[in-house]
């Protein structure tokens, strides 16, 4: 009772207070305000406390959106009459009056939630407009044509968005009368021939929705705002924010504006733009604006807009007059707006700007969406200069993005069949088969396809098929279209406004100077470049990882200086040691350069699949006597401990967790079938009687090692234990290994661990026989060697009796695969084609366990093993290498869990890095 | 440090009172000091305490045994001091002196561990005899063949003891001797022929050992305590305590006392007796006795021994002499002290007594092993009687022994050929193939066969033979022999002294009445007739089965009554619930019979078997869409409707847990081969395509449906998430059966489980589904219906999250089967024939921890999830329905963790009863 009281007094606050006033260098909200009055009714505050230039208008609440849906989708008593205040503010502001037939005030009702939702929310331009107001709009801008094109995209938009009336049917009337008056473009289009449109544009209306259009401006302000708080329960909005991970609860706000006109004539314009270039984070004013435009031209991408200044011609190749050339005075005005918003908001902004007959007004700021090597650059680049601490450069780093400066790129020496060049608006290298729709992306997708969506241009709708497919290519907009920002934020490949491809859907095809691409070939798309190649183009390493390789010098990368930066900070910053799983030297190298320091789990079973390895392997499954077995294994030793060898030496000076023998015999033989069939075929033939009895012999041990659920079988130290004989080998190989490099002067320390451990009782045993190898090795070569043994934490029961396990052990290593596997009961072989992507769709899993680590159970299990490990011994060492090693939130959990160490891939070292060091700062 | 000299210090004080002496009327032991003197030296102590007349001697302590194995098998110094000064002591009250030649003192040395080990230590009597003391006991006993006989006795057992020689050389000696004598019989041979057969017994020693027989008595009495000490630690003995579950570190101590001869006459005999029928529990004294004998003789089973008195010869129908009829004052001394002895004792003696020239010894007394029977009956008489209390009583029935009694019994009505009746030593109807020994035993039951193991007589060195077979036959040996003793204490069938078979092991085997029967043979035994039958002959419920199935009337069975006795007294004394898993309305019948409260789990699948069902339940896996799986479900529904309402009526007014669907939908579909088998045979005959094409649909479904570890798969309620139809039709099932029940006027109480629960959520969906369905049938049948909606806790991540689970259930019933298997990563099916056994003989585990509850790690994860739970719902129910829920000490630990039940199939209904009111006892 006392919450709802509670939450009653709240509402009734917000009641008071539902409409939030800027313009005219001041607000009634600021920036900070972002969760009451949306992103971008937050930053219209503050760019008009600021004293920018902001066109006057007011914001509602994103209470009153919540309101609005929890009231049955009505309006907030009281709502009317705040609007009614605050709209005669803006007439005040603005001197002109809502409705007013001489000079009307027109508006622009826009959403805009906490965070910014891009093209998913609806926004309607030029309301108030009418055919009484529309005399007044002619004589106040004194220009019919922009006065009509307005009228008439302002019944298009209002009829799409809130009468819900398809776009294309107007878009066909417009397509009509440009073929009936034999002209291309719509600006192409006289006064006379917009006028004209009018009536064919109402008709239609009335023909859809069986009402006439409504004239007065009050019915069509109180119907966009409705129409902007229902699109926040609409489906593209719900995708998107199950995408993004939003809640429902937080609403949109609405935002309502006094229209200002980039389209009144070649003194008149509109743009976006960004404090810093978004695909390279370089620090250069980077945009795009168009002439006698409304911003929706801009970015919607049905015209190529041209550069923002001089620099960006240049750099970017582009050969259209610039605003810096056009608009000097405005520009060097929009410079100086620049400047100020980045020092306020410290942070890279996206601007939108509209330029009404020589006047600058400033329509949006909001943290810009960038690139990976963008986000890194800049945060580096902000703390060097100041503007930001070190700290915060971290924390603006989504680990992840890490990986895209870390994806492999196309091979520069590779043949290219390269067939168009579009704008680099979303780096990366993508290959795959050419779909035309999104639906059809998914689809392939999902039989495992890789592919390329190819559009004219990308709207909301396509959300899924961009998510599905590996690279976007449009043959419109530019660098600030739907498909290039879409693409950024999701760190995807994207070649934008590539004009020389000519889609047709109809075909399933494009043609590109001459040549065809059906659906279902295969191309190849440069997100850096542009480049559009035919065939799938081989790929290499990374700069970073060619510079980490040694295969580049690392003076010649500024995409690894700027990386490289970072991880020093991280480095400083963190307390999380990370580790590598690296099985291989080569692999070790790698995860050492990328700074790694220790090696958290070298899979020894690898090794076994080697072509000499294996058939020694099978000898050793099929021997029949422990004798026979011995002997086998002796044929192993040498190749095992050259293994080692080499791993130990890469690393150093640092530990080398090797993890004993794990996976259950049957993985090393062949398949039933397989040799079944054989047996049969020589059979047919009359084969030799010798052969098919060792076939026979093979068939009857894979028979007798046939497992209903090999996860919880004969596996891990089991194995150790029903065969000491594996284990010795083994811990021989690790110690003669280490001998070995002892006496070429190295310093190896091996960590022995046991796995798939459930009782103390296995850890005693399997120790007793390493511990024994080790002295004897040890006085056999005459040399003591460092090491320590431990057990892999990966089943319930180790965790829960983790005090009893601790006193047998001088380190735990949590495998969360297998203790997801085992703690959910969930067979990640079987589930995640399966019943997991219901779980995840029906909300009963928010995230794959096997990807992020589920805090609640198997954490919860980590967190009791850790106490209980430590509580008998202080000084265990204790850290995870399952696959949740290197996913940034499963490393914070880590760390806040105490963890030593967490160890992952050795290209994801790098993010593990960051992540560990984005906990410490979050620790603080 | 501390403990180390708190270890030596009580060593010291141990060490200053090694040796125990007891005799004429007094003791330093008593009763209680078993774990110091052994269950032997600490009754014989009690019993001179009492005034029982008992040959003097005194007991070296476990601990002087202890130190003995940790001193490298070398004796506590200050032993022998001590041991002279006891020795004198009994010297002294014998009259005689040890080694002395004209009246020497022979002594006894006997084994006696704290838990009575029958046949696995060994013993050596006449101690102290050489050439020298021969002539002093011929002239003490007037009696020269006794005397030579006591001589060779000695000579044989003191070289198969301690000297390690195979008994059989001397028996070969002793055999050829009584055939150029031409006798049958020990007896027969003169004292001449005794007097002869020592030195040839005396080459055999130096032959076999190199030295000479000691004739030196103090070396002889030191080397059989050594052997006492030695024979801890030999195989035979740790085989009995890996099957008993005694500690090593126990020891044993060593009984030395004045011999006492039953070999001296007619006037001399030996026996053992118990105070009350060991096979039925009756009250009355029962032994066998020899005239003339060592009580070897009757315990080795050699000479068929006497009854002990006129009624054990009628109830038993004996035609020989009693010991009433032959020694009537005797026989009344010994009745009075059998009264004193379990007055004194409170339970049932096993007794030893020997009767030298007209005067009465006691030699031991210790508690009688009995049958389950026996056991119950005496318990329950003892507590009528008033010598014991209630509690006692059901303290001393061990909860498995009412298995026993449980157990199915031959058909009275079925054909038997009775071929052989012998001694019905341990009740129980035993039917298999024939093998003599004991390996092979062992090796067929391995392969699964039931095998009745056939011998002359058993030893120490058959245990695992005896553990392997179904039941013993044996040709030699009474009521008290090896066979008869070892055979009840494991609760198995065996009928011994059946003298009429001779048993040809080298033919391998044994012939009766001119029939031959062949290894391999089948034969039944029944240890409660005595019988011994050709065949396998049919078995039949028991008489308390019959009685609770209403098929024999409850006053008819003496044996259903004292069984009710004791479950009356255990339900009034029992917290814990006891509720039966079941399936069918019959399984239900017999658990509410037998006392259960209520069905713990109800198996749905089970149902989706029957032949009428399969084809449905295959259509409804073989949908294609949901449309037409509901069809399938329609189908199923009044199927399911009558299963849930046959049971729910036979529990009228009692609980009971309906479990939704559980198991993987493949395992209701064909296997994979059999069905690609069936196309290839209908291809190769060109037969129909639409069937071919059926089939081949059911082989896809077969394919996609195939899991790695179907165990972590698409099952439990993952099923009811993804196909929420199959959870409504069930749950309609329910709610339909219960409303017509009421309307029939029954009290059904459903509560409906959800499987393999691992996050709330699950709950939450399949708890809406299953609220809707019963919202929907109480409207429409306009009924009311009392049900609960729970999980089943069988994953560790749903007890580690049990409070958010919690808030959502009413009930958690523990699935400790499944939870075993996630907390150990133990597959049942791939491990219990495979590395299990080795972890058990490895000593990593103690028990099959799919049998008993590991109270550390799977019982932790119980802890949790209760605690959990009821931190957010304090009257959650909570019981376990795994196997573990009838198992005795898994009941005791669901006792202590406050369950309101425990759950098991209907025939351990009453063990878990007794069970949870032996908990209940042992928490006072």
């Amino acid at each position: 009772m006392a919450v709802t009281a509670k939450k009653k007094t709240k509402n009734l606050k917000a009641a008071k207070k539902m409409v939030y006033f800027f313009g005219g260098g001041c607000a009634d909200g600021q920036a900070a305000m972002k969760n009451l009055l949306g992103g971008k009714g937050a930053n219209l505050a503050e760019m008009s406390n600021l004293g920018i230039p902001v066109p006057p208008g007011f914001t509602i609440s994103t209470e009153v959106c919540t309101s609005f849906y929890a009231n049955k989708r009505k309006f907030t008593q009281g709502l009317k009459d705040k609007l009614k205040k605050n709209l005669a503010k803006v007439e005040k502001v603005m001197g002109a009056k809502f409705g007013d037939k001489r000079n009307p005030l027109l508006v622009s009702v826009r959403s805009g939630a906490r965070i910014s939702m891009p093209g998913m929310m609806d926004t309607v331009l030029n309301l108030g407009l009418n055919d009484e107001t529309m005399t007044g709009l002619i004589s106040q801008i004194k220009n019919e044509r922009t006065a009509y094109d307005s009228y008439r995209r302002f019944i298009m938009m209002y009829s799409n968005v809130v009468l819900e009336i398809d776009k294309d049917h107007f878009e066909h009337l417009l397509e009509e009368k440009k073929k009936e008056k034999g002209v291309k473009l719509d600006t192409e289009l006289s006064a006379q021939d917009l006028k004209d449109l009018i009536p064919e544009y109402k008709t239609m209306v009335k023909k859809k929705t069986g009402k006439p259009f409504p004239q007065d401006p009050q019915q069509q302000l109180w119907g966009a705002i409705g129409a902007v708080f229902n699109s926040w329960g609409n489906k593209r909005a719900i995708t998107y924010r199950k995408l993004n991970k939003i809640p429902e609860e937080w609403g949109t706000a609405v935002n309502i504006q006094a229209m200002v006109f980039g389209n009144m004539g070649d003194d008149s314009a509109t743009g976006v733009a960004f404090t810093r270039d978004p695909a390279t984070g370089e620090n250069l004013f980077y945009g795009e604006y168009l002439v006698n435009a409304q911003g929706e031209d801009v970015v919607a991408g049905v015209r190529t807009p041209h550069p923002l200044n001089q620099i960006q011609k240049k750099t970017k190749k582009i050969n259209l007059s610039s605003l810096e050339e056009k608009m000097p005075k405005i520009y060097k005005e929009l410079e100086g707006i620049r400047k100020r918003l980045e020092k306020h908001y410290r942070d890279m902004q996206d601007i939108e700007f509209t330029i009404q007959k020589g006047k600058l007004w400033m329509l949006q700021t909001r943290t810009g969406k960038r690139t990976a090597l963008a986000s890194i650059r800049i945060a580096v680049e902000m703390a060097q200069s100041g503007l930001i601490s070190k700290e915060e450069a971290l924390s603006r780093v989504e680990p992840d993005q890490l990986d895209q400066i870390l994806h492999r790129m196309f091979d520069p020496q590779a043949k290219k069949e390269v067939v168009a060049k579009g704008l680099p608006a979303s780096p990366g290298a993508a290959s795959g088969k050419v779909v035309f729709n999104a639906d059809e992306a998914e689809k392939e997708a999902k039989k495992g396809e890789k592919v390329v969506l190819v559009r004219r241009e990308t709207s909301p709708e396509d959300i899924h098929g961009m998510i599905a497919a590996e690279g976007i290519l449009t043959a419109r907009g530019g660098m600030t279209s739907h498909a290039a920002v879409v693409a950024r934020g999701m760190g995807k490949c994207c070649v934008a406004g590539c004009e020389v491809i000519k889609v047709n859907y109809g075909k399933g095809q494009f043609s590109v100077n001459g040549k065809v691409v059906k659906r279902g070939d295969r191309i190849s798309i440069d997100g850096t470049s542009g480049e559009v190649m035919l065939g799938e183009v081989p790929t290499v390493d990374s700069e970073i990882t060619q510079v980490v390789k040694g295969t580049l010098a690392a003076n010649k990368s500024a995409v690894y200086k700027i990386y490289n930066r970072l991880m020093q900070w991280a480095k400083a910053v963190k307390r999380l040691g990370v580790r590598a799983n690296a099985d291989t030297p080569g692999d070790a190298q790698v995860a050492r350069a990328f700074g790694a320091t220790g090696i958290g789990l070298c899979r020894t079973e690898h090794m076994f699949f080697g072509e000499q390895r294996l058939p020694v392997v099978r000898a050793m499954i099929l021997a029949d006597s422990e004798a026979e077995r011995k002997k086998a294994l002796d044929k192993l030793l040498p190749f095992q401990r050259a293994d080692f060898k080499g791993i130990l030496k890469v690393m150093d000076g640092l530990p080398v967790i090797i993890r004993l023998l794990d996976p259950p015999l049957h993985e090393f033989l062949p398949k039933h079938e397989e040799v079944s069939r054989k047996i049969a075929k020589l059979k047919d033939k009359g084969g030799d009687k010798k052969e098919i009895a060792k076939l026979e012999k093979v068939l009857a041990k894979v028979t007798a090692l046939h497992e209903t659920n090999p996860m919880l079988g004969h596996r891990g130290c089991r194995l150790g234990i029903t065969f000491p004989e594996i284990n010795r080998m083994q811990a021989r190989a690790i110690f003669e290994a280490a001998c070995e490099l002892i006496k070429e002067g190295n310093k190896p320390f091996p960590e022995v661990m046991i796995p798939l451990v459930s009782h103390v009782n296995e850890v005693k045993l399997a120790k007793k026989d390493i511990q024994d190898v080790a002295e004897e090795v040890m006085k056999e070569k005459k040399v003591r060697i460092k090491y320590m043994v431990g057990t892999m934490i990966e089943l319930p029961r180790a965790a829960l009796t983790a005090d009893e396990i601790a006193k047998e052990t001088e380190f735990f290593s949590y495998g969360t695969n297998d203790l997801t596997q085992t703690t959910f009961g969930f067979s990640r072989d079987d589930i995640e084609g399966k019943f997991l992507p219901v779980y995840i769709d029906k909300k009963i899993l928010a995230n794959n366990p096997f990807a992020v680590l589920d805090r609640e159970g198997v954490g919860e299990l980590v967190r009791i093993g850790i106490e209980k490990g430590r509580s008998t011994k202080a000084n265990l060492e204790v850290g995870i290498c399952g696959e949740h090693g290197g996913e940034p939130s499963s490393v914070e959990f880590c760390h806040s869990l105490k963890m030593d160490y967490v160890s992952c891939s050795p290209y994801r070292v790098p993010i593990a890095i960051l992540s560990a060091a984005q906990a410490a700062i979050n620790e603080r």
